[in-house]
């Protein structure tokens, strides 16, 4: 094993200075195996740099460990008499326990510090792409990708060097992920060949992420049995498919020893699933389950299934229910080695939904909730939206009140799942604010309770660690990024009512864009009012999906989060908000404020001038000067639409077109 | 010259038994030449089929006869003493002469026939193709094509076998047509090449055309001296872009030496034009013109210009203004055989628009009005919509009242240009019924002032000659089409507001699909009324484009026609119009009207099962499926549209969602 050599791969929050804490020691590493040599290699790669050494006295000790309680991951960080030491239960320990030391910098050396356990709360912790091998025609190379192509295909093949997935590797494996599912969950013809004749492909992505403790894990179209094996069926019953899943299987495991397992869209969106065959969703993935069995492979079972032909009309389908009716019946059903994979909110990754019912309502299925690193609905990488904040909120809810569980601990036997951001870009993610999301995400999967901001500024200490004095620079990005998730609330679709943006690509403003198609996104403004009515008393009966008290908070007029208003009732312009405005005024109040607070970001950024690279100075303001176009398009956009309909004119006599 | 063997061609209006009645007479062709072979040919070939014969004693006598006031394309017919003659003034006059006694049927030997002058009204009748030689990854092969792929190119080269290229000549020959433009204006990097070293393509078919009267035009990019030319510059005042264009011409020439000429779209929706160089559209149009005087072919320029890149907030910027706003101070200042190509309406083929005001605008320049005859904004070939009543009544408009000129008049030397509905597809237009428009066009382009229901009659008799008793047939499918263009309309944006079509693709509902867009086709529709004021006293002043009296007409609520109402006039929704209605109720009943005579259209095609082929049967049953769902998604989304802003209800209480 040897450490990527990095020069052409932006080294994110790795760059060389990162190191020079750990690195001007003298360390011992101890132990054998596979990551213990890539902490090995890394500790004299940073030594080589900042001049310490791999023999004695040493000042870090990083050892195995293993002992009663201390899982493979797991590391116990404590100092004492000038060492500081790392004892891990396990190989992936020895890692995670390195990248702690990495991340703590000079403060790893100082001082005495008691034992701290340290463990992830969440026991997988995974990025799912979404990438193709071919360029799909509408949806490009990486659906729902915006850092170019991806990083382990081009033109139809892998990349001839995985040099940066094996730099990505190490950055997530930095930021506490332990598994990538490396291809879309939309799995078109050429894709769905990486589970058979093109399985060599997932080899060598697993043996480029393997050094960092990342196990793959493939997305597989649910009719494979039918298109690959040639037999006329896929019903998840039929005996001589799940043998050909077993067989199949057996394959990927021959090829792939630690492979992860599988993911699966079936019946959403199009994709093939059971109902084809009258067989629940607990039969599909049963199957899947069962051959992955032998290996301790998993299969991840998305539960976003709803009816997307659905008639505008008819008010009374509401798609936020889809996933509680079709899974909740289905607890108890599942293998233990099925983990059903749910969206953190009941529609599709917008700026602000409930949490979704359906992680409440399945004591007896190992549950993954599943985020969107991606921006697809929160800027798509042009917009600064750093997202932890919203993630920590949802990891934080507790469905059955303040003395209940939290989503992330409902979440713990599941895991945490997002889809990636990254791409070929040179900067990983477009726009290069937002490798701050990747890294939180995998900061927040592995201890949900961290504080955002703190994980925020360990991100700019990391990835900016070759600024002199470093606290200028992080106080200005922590005002630029830390608020930016509600700065892009504000000047796009108000109050949990989502949607709102261009149908297809979701880029950009426009109010009825989905409203009278069949996908199940509707606001239903008129000229009196707005929102959705999802209460059990005259709307869709959505609130009754929740335990209580969120059943009878969302229920009540006068109890739901003014955020969530929208969302889950259709209120008169004239609706009066807790801060006293009205809801047609905040709607108004909000988007010029938004619009604003986005130039504030630009002007906030041009003060950081000089500060950092100027290429990448250069590559942030290019798409701050089209975040701020794009927020006063919504701002002019969603003001006129609701002035027009609403005819009531801005409180301040501001100009609305 | 043989006559396509069309066993594999859909002979649309042109099926063996139409030519019974001339097959089954004597006839003498008299004269050389390729048309009078092309003719010759012809009789022969329905002879064989219908037991006639080339010798004599004549029945028919189809002759040259050049003389005084005869043009080449004129025909003289006349019957006495048991001989019908066409007495032709050049060779078109034999083609043309020809397909109307075919037209006549028996009636071309009944009885005496005082001798008819037959001339067409427009000197030039062209098809124009938006044929792609490559498949455009948003556009298709064929741009705006609604029946399937090109009849000239097929994956990226031409068609190995022309027949359907011969086919499609004589077709367009019998209804009167004499010029196509093989592709796209917008000239796509491939398709630039046709002008030079992929020339042989266009060679080709122009031979298989040219035995049925029809000249080839090429669409080229404007920048072609820097494209292909090498050239640092197309500023069309240089003189080594006017060089380069004459020496291109010249080959063109040398390889077809009736080619007919140009067509470009310049400065148009991205295209590169003249305004790139400071220079006027009319310097552009004669740098091309002048490359083609010497072999007297034209540049047909289109004065689609318009700022497609326009501030939806500027409500004082009008795309309705731009063509005249650009080319009317250009008047006289185009070349002889420039001609400037306008397209009906000021915004863009919408199912109802006034006629456009440039038309009246350029007395000293050679004007083409361009039909779209593919139903981009009228069903896409998949909604009946029998055009012929539009350009009829488009080409009887006279722009100066009762007693001016009709734009037919101001064409005469231009002449009428449409965009092809034709494709690869088996029935050559998607939906059978879709043929009669390219009929029609054809036909009016010759004889304007025909009445369009008689052009169908015709396109019946001719089409289903084959069935015994027409009578039935002919009368169900009048009145199935002969008012489908109102049914469209109806059902459709009201009162001549225009699109509120889905975005890109153009089918289908989206209300305010375009109303915060760039491209300037908004309908400003709000809680108290909608339309666009165009009016000069407090409007974009766009009536004033027009001379008296419509300038006046239209400016006046009172006066102005109620079908383009909001066209040039923002109304409150109780506005009455003529009929007693208000506008909002106006909009509720010809949606429902709409809707229900869509659903009337396939009950009526459902009794004519039996009398036409079955296969055609069952593909017009398919789409009229179609437009039945389209017709009430249309009424639909357009009433609820309106009852949600307006909050007025139906007068007679039916189902708004």
């Amino acid at each position: 094993m040897t450490i990527p050599e990095l020069d052409d791969v932006h080294p994110a929050w790795l760059p060389p200075e990162a190191f020079r804490a750990v690195g001007s020691r003298r360390t011992l590493v101890a132990g054998d195996g596979t990551l213990a040599d890539t902490v090995r290699a890394e500790v004299a790669h940073a030594c080589a740099r900042h001049g310490g050494a791999l023999d004695g006295p040493h000042d870090l000790v990083i050892t195995l460990s293993p002992q009663e309680g201390l899982g493979d991951e797991d590391f116990v960080l404590s100092r004492q008499d000038g060492v500081t030491t790392v004892a891990a239960g396990g190989q992936a320990g020895l890692l995670y326990g390195f990248f702690a030391v990495v991340r703590l910098g000079e403060a790893a050396f100082e001082g005495e510090r008691a034992a701290e356990h340290h463990r992830p709360a969440l026991r997988r912790r995974m990025l799912d792409h979404w990438d193709n091998i071919d360029v799909h025609p509408v949806m490009g190379q990486v659906e729902r990708g915006y850092a170019g192509g991806s990083i382990f295909w081009r033109d139809g093949v892998p990349h001839d060097d995985l040099t940066r997935v094996r730099a990505y590797g190490r950055l997530l494996a930095a930021s506490g992920v332990n598994a990538v599912a490396i291809n879309n969950v939309n799995v078109h013809a050429t894709e769905a060949r990486l589970l058979t004749d093109r399985l060599g492909e997932v080899a060598a992505i697993a043996g480029a992420l393997r050094p960092y403790g990342i196990r793959v894990h493939l997305s597989v179209n649910f009719a494979s049995p039918i298109a690959l094996g040639g037999l006329p069926t896929a019903d998840p019953l039929d005996a001589g498919v799940r043998e050909w899943w077993a067989r199949t299987t057996e394959r990927v495991y021959a090829a792939i020893p630690d492979f992860g397992g599988y993911v699966v869209k079936a019946d959403s969106e199009g994709q093939p699933g059971p109902f084809a065959y009258g067989r629940s969703h607990a039969d599909g993935a049963n199957t899947l389950a069962d051959a992955l069995a032998p290996y301790e492979g998993v299969v991840h079972w998305r539960a976003f299934v709803y009816d997307h032909r659905q008639d505008w009309r008819d008010r009374s389908t509401d798609r936020a229910r889809a996933a509680h009716d079709h899974f909740a019946p289905l607890d108890g059903r599942f293998r233990d080695n099925a983990i059903l994979q749910v969206k953190y909110g009941p529609m599709d990754f917008q700026v602000r939904e409930p949490v979704s019912p359906v992680i409440a309502a399945m004591p007896g299925t190992r549950l993954a909730v599943e985020f969107q690193v991606t921006q697809e609905y929160t800027g798509q990488q042009r917009h600064v939206c750093y997202l932890g904040p919203l993630w920590s909120e949802v990891l934080g809810f507790r469905p059955w009140g303040p003395d209940g569980a939290t989503v992330a601990g409902l979440a713990v036997n599941g895991g945490l799942v997002a889809v990636s951001n990254v791409g070929d870009d040179p900067y990983w993610t477009g726009h290069p604010l937002a490798q701050a999301n990747l890294y939180a995400f995998g900061r927040l999967a592995w201890a949900p309770d961290l504080d955002p901001g703190a994980v925020l500024d360990e991100w700019i200490g990391l990835t900016f660690a070759a600024t002199g004095d470093r606290e200028p620079l992080r106080r200005a990005l922590r005002e630029l990024m830390d608020g930016s998730w509600h700065t892009y609330e504000r000047y796009t679709a108000p109050l949990g009512v989502g949607f709102m943006v261009r149908p297809g690509h979701h880029y950009g403003p426009d109010v009825d864009g989905y409203e009278y198609t069949p996908w199940g996104t509707y606001h239903f403004a008129d000229r009196d009012g707005v929102g959705v009515d999802r209460t059990r008393a005259s709307g869709t009966g959505f609130t009754g999906q929740y335990p209580r008290p969120w059943s009878e908070v969302y229920e009540s007029l006068a109890d739901c989060p003014d955020e969530l208003l929208l969302f889950f009732h259709h209120v008169p312009y004239e609706h009066v908000l807790r801060d006293g405005t009205t809801v047609i005024q905040h709607i108004y109040d909000t988007h010029f404020a938004g619009a604003e607070q986005a130039a504030g970001l630009r002007e906030k950024w041009e003060k950081i001038d000089g500060l950092v690279a100027p290429d990448l100075h250069a590559r942030v303001r290019e798409r701050l000067d089209e975040q701020v176009r794009s927020a006063e398009e919504w701002r002019d956009q969603v003001n006129t639409y609701f002035l027009r309909k609403s005819g009531v004119p801005d409180a301040h006599g501001r100009r609305i077109h």
